[in-house]
């Protein structure tokens, strides 16, 4: 069994790549496979360990993630790095289990209308096959971690405010059935610093900082709600190169939080995060090859690195 | 002579809007005289009260600031309404006393390099220089208000490192010297959210919240700083529409932290700032119009607004 703490150490921020999966989720054009490759192979260069390699879902209907395989192939391939992917049913499941990844991604909403509108079942029903989950692998050979993303969970789509009262009970229940961490999702950036700050301050408390935060920049606040997240106790988050990324409810807008800014961001507030900055920025060029349609979003890549050794870094 | 607290109230977050001074400070292109002020009327419908008007310098080289006069008495006309203009000499300063407007902007810079670089002469010569401006107020029929804008307080384009006591001790001598009010600026954009909010709360402490906190978005944090300025009691921020304004070290990069992004960050925090949103976004059909070169940044204004009553909003 994976060791949480060797994954997630205790002593740096993780910033975990997830434009390989959410990144590609509802854009039109996506990189080829050896791209792809390419992209985590510079990212890991640049410090990254920790890559969501795709979806396990049919290849007919979601192409872009059709070479999920030989994507966690790459990551699991590169020393000290983790791979992550996303199953959301029994079969992908399965197909995940048996790749070889190093974390399962689960999804539970919120609220029980989006999870109704998304999983077409009840929250207590996606809680039940959470922990049927959680025994498949345990009777696996491989046995990846197992990660459970609460959507919505600082604002609905469907339901609109959230209690993080309600977000927090999930979270316990999802550890109760056997899940080995679990995160906090921003699905439409919704968020708020103080309500992140709020509810990251709860969850460090229940999972001792070892929780992740799910940021779109969406309408502009991802950067401070990390920060906000970060002096709450947060120690791992989800960002993509360029935010890739976007908002189905907000065309045009942007996606997850930069993966670079927020680096620099950790930078400005004394956080280790193992990476170097400018061999981050530069992978941009791959995304700008393989994706030209889209838009790169992100300050640090135009500004530059400031020219003082920062305040308070470490 | 104006109350300070009648213009920068207690019971609200005031944003001013420096688009039509710091944002055509280094533009290609400025809006016409009409246009400035079909801008500033759009945005006292939608309840912006502060406005930095223009600055008083030679119209042969600062063209974009030739109609400063009509600015000021476009700005005056408007009930309740309170103007600002930027003055960096004596000649400037007497036209600006002349001119009617609200509050008079001085610069002194963080550090001996800059003041030395910027205005030719040491920081000791240009606190002189403002208590001779203030008696110079004193003595004249219109009082304006004298504001001291501390360049370069959170990082130095020459000297690197500013540190915050430096900061905070030129601030009291500019108290000293009659200066109403100060402000501390992240004229480049180095800040971070953990430093702008130790320099904030010895603000705070020192001028009882009654300061002016001046962000530049250059490296993606001036949203995660004004969030951190605000938990650390600040109550006065600069700000521009579409973020207008550039950084003239980091060519393409975003200008003043986005108006119509602040003033939904202070939503989502529960502070009242008297702007209706929507009506703010709709002004930068202004600036699309009279300045079609320019990059319109910001987010929410691509968003839309989220679908909820905002978690903790007043």
């Amino acid at each position: 069994m994976t060791n949480l703490a060797d994954i997630y150490p205790d002593n740096q921020i993780t910033l975990r790549e997830v434009g390989l999966r959410d990144g590609l989720q509802i854009s039109t054009g996506f990189p080829t496979t050896a791209g792809k490759i390419e992209w985590l192979e510079m990212e890991y260069e640049a410090g990254i360990r920790h890559f969501e390699a795709g979806s396990f879902l049919p290849p007919a209907r979601y192409p872009q993630f059709a070479d999920v395989r030989t994507i966690v192939d790459a990551v699991n391939g590169l020393d000290g790095a983790h791979s992550v992917a996303l199953a959301i049913n029994q079969r992908g499941q399965s197909d995940a289990l048996a790749s070889g990844v190093g974390e399962l991604t689960c999804v539970l909403s919120a609220t029980e209308e989006h999870n109704l509108a998304n999983a077409r079942c009840s929250r207590s029903e996606t809680l039940d096959a959470i922990a049927k989950t959680v025994a498949l692998r345990d009777n696996a050979d491989h046995k990846p971690l197992i990660n459970v993303g609460i959507a919505m969970s600082f604002g609905c789509s469907i339901a609109g405010t959230v209690d993080p009262d309600m977000v927090v009970g999930l979270a316990e229940q999802c550890l109760e059935r056997g899940a080995d961490i679990v995160g906090i999702a921003d699905t439409i950036g919704y968020a708020g610093p103080r309500q992140v700050n709020e509810l990251c301050a709860r969850m460090s408390d229940l999972c001792d900082g070892r929780y992740l935060v799910h940021l779109h920049d969406t309408r502009g606040t991802a950067i401070a709600n990390a920060a906000s997240a970060l002096d709450a106790g947060a120690r791992i988050f989800d960002a993509s190169l360029a935010g890739l990324g976007g908002c189905p409810f907000a065309p045009g807008a942007s996606g997850n939080v930069v993966i670079e800014d927020l680096a620099y961001l950790c930078q400005t507030m004394g956080f280790a995060t193992g990476i170097d900055l400018q061999k981050l920025i530069e992978v941009r060029a791959i995304l700008a090859r393989e994706m030209p349609d889209e838009a790169l979003h992100g300050a640090i890549a135009v500004s530059g690195l400031p020219k003082i050794t920062h305040w308070r870094a470490a």
